[in-house]
């Protein structure tokens, strides 16, 4: 690999080929398609804008742009950065291929002379980039694209080449990737009849005030029956008006088609992969349509039913998908966030009439409950957890069993509602016939930069390891935390309890869960960006094969991550917390001193329910919104400010930019993984503690509501208008959301069963109370304990605290009294209700899926109103066809009475010139 | 609707058509595919049946048979008992469609005068349904078929249109149906080289004195490119030889196609049905095809590998699927059933090292049982039950615990193999792009006659009721049947029991058991066949609207049935014998005098494995095999005879009768849907109670092997060729096997901890056990009772029986002895165990239904050899194409240098002529 200094200066202008926005995968050539959105919203009054959208004569459209970099002399130092990233294992094996294949280094070496004693080598690769982006747009000629270069631009160091499809190209690519277009057959649809189209009209007109009025113009009737574009079928197709016939996302996605399948020959590493270009879509904006769907979505309250129609012509069935599935979630959970309110409204208002707690703040209870920690703390009565006993009963008492059932059917529900959802879009978007390319992706450049360096197996070996270890470290780290977390709440208890303030006493156990809550909450903030890089990191080691696998795993291990993060605090609180505490006289102690914790009389569901709504709704309001907003703000304004520095004199041009130019400062759009994950997260919470904390659903419905405008300006306005994408469903999404769907039946079964005090409280009544009733629970709850089995030290400073000399202490478990012959062991109480518990889950987990199985099969995952649809365009085609061919038939009959048995095959395609049917104008065209 | 006489006799061979096989749905127009197979394997040999094959211009291939019947006068018998069914709503309804169509009944009534008299108004009817025939046909002449009419058979009473699609039509048809064909393109596919395919080739050549010699000729290393069939695309595909382009299959269902789509407006009911014909399809054999099919099963180990090739090009891809799972199932059964028998010789092995059956059995036990029955019983030495203690061990070991966890992840691994197997079928059968017609089916005829009837919501309503009351009525059958075995139990023991002779009593327990079981089992056996026809008759009554919804119901309806059927008594075994006995002192009584049944003293899994075995070897016996060889061959024999004793003359001219005569005589193909059923209640009893009987798996392979040999057997030579269906999948059997499978989890959660003494003895060595070991674990288990006790005129007549007074007998329960505060109340081992047992149910479902998810999700449900091959499919494809085009493109631009940017659009395809690429010689003739 000799590096030849290089570094003749060349007249002029100099540019140099550079590549931006180096991101690890991207410097081996990886098409990553950065795409442009424009923001003016009106082209039409715009003619500087006018202009970039079509080519120098004013004719041709621009599909797509291809940016690179330029260098410039002025900007050696933004150039010296990113040749950083340049010289790395890719171009140097590069330069072995064209080594190897005997092509000599390009002749007229050029550099700044300034920069060339640094950058010599980068200069090299920079020229061998340029040749291979000439032989690259040689081929983009060869398959029939028109470009356009315009390195002179006003914005300093991109160059961009504009392409054009011209109409044979688009013809042809739709042909092959089976685009279904609409014909001009148009049929009318027939409106359901049902009970739920009635209601639905009835909805509508409701809230037709809030309608916004684009929402009219939907002729929703009739439709046009569509059929796969086939140029020997053209005569089926309205082609009167072609510059409108393919639109302008599907006129991108072509041209994106073209560009993936074009090689780059002189690039030996690349086997289907474009080569050293950086695509930037760009594509022209229907007149108003981002406007449309801003203001719909800002406005409208049932935002989905508008977004996804504008949504898919404007950003592609991908996007399109996306919002689909968040405004059905959004809509879902409005009857979950009601019924939600009921329960816990049904909670306040029983709060007088339930029987334990009026026995805990019963004036005449006297009952003098054990220390709460050694030494420090002081015999107590029970009165004083009449508060938290009170607010327990507001998320623990029957109603809250019945909505975990109804939380696990209505996920059942929303899974099934989608299915639907997802076919009929799938019917309305024309996409029936097309099957998903998931199979058949190309390979990632950087699996096949591996495979070429033949260092896939060695480095995999210890990859695995390495990945292996990162998973334990990852995961530990998040147990680590949360014990650090569960340690401070330990130590910070117990210094408190020893100070002397009686006031600061007093707020003890409120400071501490509070402080402690918050901060598993910066922790989790903090952890979920770190797992955000940790898992990417992780994927890029596995060098998955194609991109499709290389999202799943990522996606997949982000979510195992966040997940893991989010809820591990919550399920420590949930199944751990009071659980290990031992007993009076034997209590468990971590690191011989602290004490495990206990929960507040109420059971630990009044602090799970306070962990639980403080991560959420910190989590919603500070990651989702603050950061949502605020960091594409800022990164655009970080953009803009560089270019700024960057080039000083061109401030004033900056007004007249090309419609590109300006788009090329918006930040690029970086998938929708994010968007999903932050959505899960939400189900999550939404669904898994469901049945201690009822109010989830509500807050992730306001949520949502402002989730689903900020998203849809985001796309609008602040992101690069993505390569539109075809997609029949949300892919992993899907499964992720059922296997969630599928734990929140088991740990809503352990919650309600091991952390409210439901079942205790169902066997006191049917078992052991001697009229049937609640009174006598809370004391047959608690087992006593002689104070003279505290172990030495551990007893309490102050026995006297309450005025009088304790003998027995009472404590919150099922154990056999002091005088039995088996004193604190546990007893035939503990046994049965343990029982009671597990039966409990078993029943609970196997009746709600049974249900949700109902669900799944009751509700038929095709709509009827379009499997009917579908049954008759099938009849509608043939029948087109079959009198097109009658036609045909019977003109071949008058002209070749007998023209032999085997002979006559290909006459009735190539001889027909004067069908006698309807659309023998446009057919006769074709010949 | 007047009835005119008419009654004018024809001179010749009087006919009228009748319609045969009335089932219920056929008499009001129903098509119903009675297919006919060819018997004779090699066609070259007779020349007779050879004719059979073509028109009579030796030329045309018969695709396709229509078949409807022909009164004689001399089979007036025959004729009026089908009247009686033709005489019914529909024809009503039909006339008066035609009488307001306006038309008369047909001018030239005829009818043989001494049969007018009773058959007038059939007579009417017959000629009804010539008229409409007569109007079918000339449909289907406009559709492009060619007929040809044979009444005069030698077959009586039976009249045959042959319909031959020519070419144009055949094209026609594929192009509508979207029919992949092989083109031209060959291309190699590359041979996995990973470790599983080293394992196939050496089980190949380890097999290959096995192998047919048939199988050699199979060439998989190359494969031809498959693409949808299209008239402007001819020149693709290789029609050097048009006779074979499109197989026999393929013809018989394009001309089934058109018949489904061809209307017969004069019968105003119809809606895209056929009319009054019965079709009868009759498709060319390959020569040797079955033979070849029916040998290779006969002899070939691995059926299925051999079976689904010729089985899908003879059958099409529906009976291709079924033998193709039957094969996988089988496959999989090796495994299951070699570890199944590994895990019973453990049990044999382990069996005189179990500490249980040890204690039990030693000589110097001396624990006195109390007795098993009232009065007539006495007390007994637990020494007795020795024998049935170690024959328990056999079956509940820990071994079966692995062993249920392995056949639930065996289950899983089923369905992934299976979608597996499905996806490769699916390619390999070139139905990648076919999208199932599920959602589009006909209406059924009877659907649409109850709304034409406009009876349909009334009738619903009563049919509601009726159904509902059905259901009851059935399930309360099989409840009232389980509960009479058990009560013929009961009372025979108790009255065997009361016998004196000895002998009889010692023999006591073994007869009842042998005898109920084999009650059960013909219970079972007689309600399998009643509850088929219930089920039927359900469905018939809910009047579904399309086939498929007809069939799904059919099917879920009879799989319900059956399966309650097969498992009631197996689920009573398991999980209430011997739960709701009492306790010595105060039994449970059903009916005042009987005691519920106890199990022996190895409890209840013994009796669970006999009955288990007993049922399912008896079902596989008697059901699977002697009624599918027997039920056939009589049928045939009945119809054989009966068309003999119709025409006896014709005795010796059967031997050379037609193909499809002969043909007739053979039973019609009724679908899969009893073999799938049968297939899947043994999935049932392999997977169910598989913890114990862990040799299900063994004889279900036994069975398999047996089954599919003989399956291929009746398909190949007793029964109809059916129509070639395609399908995607096996449909709803999936969802039913999945269902199974789920079951199955919680089953055998359940009889691992409930039936068997697995968690008691864990129980015992962990929390009980004096020094760890099972030492005394039969002693812990029993309490003991005092016989002064016992209610009066319960204790045993003859308390000396064991030649000393007993005081104290012991009974297997946890319960608190005599001498304690609480007598006789269940203590706390017994809730300690009922927890032990349930958070066994949970964590076994659990792991179980998560390890089955990661297998699931670890096996990709397409394997990757596919998804490359249809890769590398896609891109020869766009290559193929991409390289006509540009000879196309040149050719153009050599032509038309510069049309008019708008201008140019038709010319690429409507103006090649001299292509200048490989295929410009086929692709020219287009022009």
């Amino acid at each position: 690999m000799e590096k030849n200094e290089r570094s003749t200066p060349i007249p002029g202008k100099e540019k140099e080929v550079d590549i931006i926005n180096i991101k690890g995968i991207e410097d081996i050539g990886y098409v990553q398609p950065d795409s442009i959105l424009l923001n003016s919203l009106t082209p039409e009054e715009n003619t500087q804008c006018q202009h970039g959208l079509y080519f120098q004569d004013g004719e041709r459209r621009v599909d797509y742009i291809l940016t690179y970099h330029i260098k410039k002399p002025s900007s050696s130092r933004s150039n010296r950065q990113s040749s950083r990233f340049t010289d790395n294992a890719f171009t140097r094996s590069l330069r072995r291929g064209t080594a190897r294949l005997g092509r000599p280094p390009p002749p007229q070496p050029r550099g700044d002379p300034e920069v060339a004693s640094q950058d010599h080598s980068m200069d090299y690769h920079e020229d061998d980039k340029r040749y291979r982006r000439e032989e690259f747009e040689g081929n983009l000629r060869d398959m029939g694209l028109e470009l356009e270069k315009d390195e002179d631009t006003k914005t300093p160091g991109v160059g961009f080449v504009k392409i054009h499809a011209p109409w044979h190209v688009l013809c042809r690519e739709a042909e092959f990737m089976k685009l279904k277009m609409p014909t001009k057959k148009v049929y009318e649809v027939k409106q359901c009849s049902g009970v739920g189209a009635k209601i639905n009209t009835l909805v509508n007109k409701a809230t037709e005030p809030l309608h916004p009025n684009v929402e009219e113009n939907r002729g929703q009737h009739v439709k046009h029956l569509s059929y796969a574009f086939s140029r020997e079928k053209q005569h089926l197709f309205d082609l009167s008006d072609r510059d409108s016939f393919f639109d302008s996302k599907t006129r991108a996605s072509i041209v994106f088609e073209v560009l993936k399948r074009t090689k780059c020959t002189k690039a030996k590493y690349s086997m289907g992969n474009v080569g050293p270009y950086f695509l930037m879509q760009r594509v022209v904006h229907h007149a108003g349509s981002p406007l449309y769907v801003l203001y719909s979505t800002l406005f409208y309250p049932k935002a989905e039913i508008v977004l996804f129609f504008p949504c898919r012509k404007y950003f592609g069935e991908k996007i399109g998908l996306y919002f689909a599935w968040l405004g059905l979630y959004t809509q879902m959970l409005i009857p979950a966030s009601l019924v939600g309110v009921i329960v816990f409204l049904y909670g306040c208002a029983t709060v007088d009439n339930n029987i334990p707690s009026m026995e805990i703040c019963h004036p005449r209870n006297n009952i003098t409950m054990c220390p709460l920690c050694d030494r420090a703390c002081n015999y107590w009565k029970l009165k004083e957890a009449c508060g938290t006993a009170r607010a327990s009963h507001l998320f623990d008492n029957p109603a809250t069993v019945f909505f975990s059932i109804f939380m696990a059917l209505w996920a059942a529900m929303f899974m099934e509602h989608w299915k639907r959802r997802q076919m009929r879009l799938n019917y309305e978007w024309d996409l029936t016939g097309f099957e998903e390319e998931e199979v058949s992706d190309h390979p990632r450049a950087e699996y096949e930069l591996c495979v070429m360096q033949k260092s896939l197996k060695k480095e995999h070996k210890t990859h695995k390891v390495l990945i292996a270890y990162s998973w334990v470290f990852t995961i530990g780290v998040t147990f680590a935390i949360v014990f650090g977390v569960i340690l401070y709440r330990i130590s910070i208890t117990a210094a408190l309890h020893m100070s002397n303030n009686p006031t600061t006493r007093s707020n003890v156990r409120l400071m501490v869960k509070t402080t402690a809550a918050i901060i598993n909450l910066v922790v989790i903030l903090i952890l979920d960006e770190v797992y955000g890089a940790v898992a990417r990191w992780l994927t890029v080691l596995e060098v998955p094969k194609t991109d499709r696998s290389f999202e799943e795993r990522l996606i997949f291990k982000t979510f195992v991550l966040k997940f893991v993060n989010a809820f591990t605090p919550i399920i420590y609180i949930a199944f751990f917390r009071g659980r290990l505490v031992g007993r009076p006289g034997s209590y468990l102690y971590v690191f011989e001193s602290y004490r495990m914790e206990e929960c507040a009389h109420g059971g630990c569901l009044m602090e799970l329910c306070i962990q639980l709504s403080i991560t959420m709704l910190g989590k919603q309001l500070i990651q989702n919104n603050l950061f949502e907003i605020g960091i594409p703000k800022l990164k655009k304004l970080i953009r803009y400010i560089k270019s700024k520095r960057r080039s000083f004199q061109e401030e004033e041009r900056e007004k007249k930019l090309q419609r590109y130019e300006t788009d090329h400062f918006l930040e690029p759009f970086a998938g929708l993984t994010p968007e999903y994950m932050e959505m899960i997260i939400q189900f999550g919470f939404v669904t898994l503690f469901v049945a201690s904390f009822p109010l989830a659903p509500l807050f992730a419905l306001l949520n949502n509501i402002i989730e689903i405008r900020l998203d849809a300006k985001k796309f609008v306005a602040e992101l690069r208008r993505p390569v539109a994408a075809r997609a029949k469903d949300i892919g992993i999404w899907y499964n992720l959301l059922r296997g969630v769907a599928k734990v929140a039946v088991i740990i809503n079964a352990f919650v309600i069963s091991f952390t409210s005090d439901f079942i205790p409280r169902l066997v006191y009544q049917y078992m052991y109370s001697p009229d049937g009733s609640m009174h006598g629970f809370v004391n047959h709850t608690m087992s006593y304990f002689n104070v003279s089995d505290f172990q030495d030290g551990k007893e309490p400073m102050d026995p006297h605290h309450l005025g009088y000399q304790v003998e027995m202490c009472r404590y919150k478990d099922y154990r056999e009294p002091p005088w039995s012959n088996t004193p604190y062991v546990v007893s035939k109480e503990f046994w049965a209700v343990l029982a009671a518990r597990l039966a409990f889950v078993i029943v609970f987990q196997n009746v709600v899926m049974l249900m949700s199985d109902i669900v799944d099969w009751l509700i038929p995952d095709i709509p009827k109103d379009i499997s009917l649809q579908i049954h008759k365009e099938k009849i509608l085609m043939v029948e087109l066809f079959m009198k097109e061919e009658q036609g045909k038939m019977q003109f071949i009959d008058s002209m070749t009475p007998c023209d032999g048995k085997g002979r006559n095959n290909h006459a009735p395609i190539a001889r027909s010139r004067s069908i006698p049917h309807t659309h023998s104008h446009t057919h006769a065209n074709n010949f």
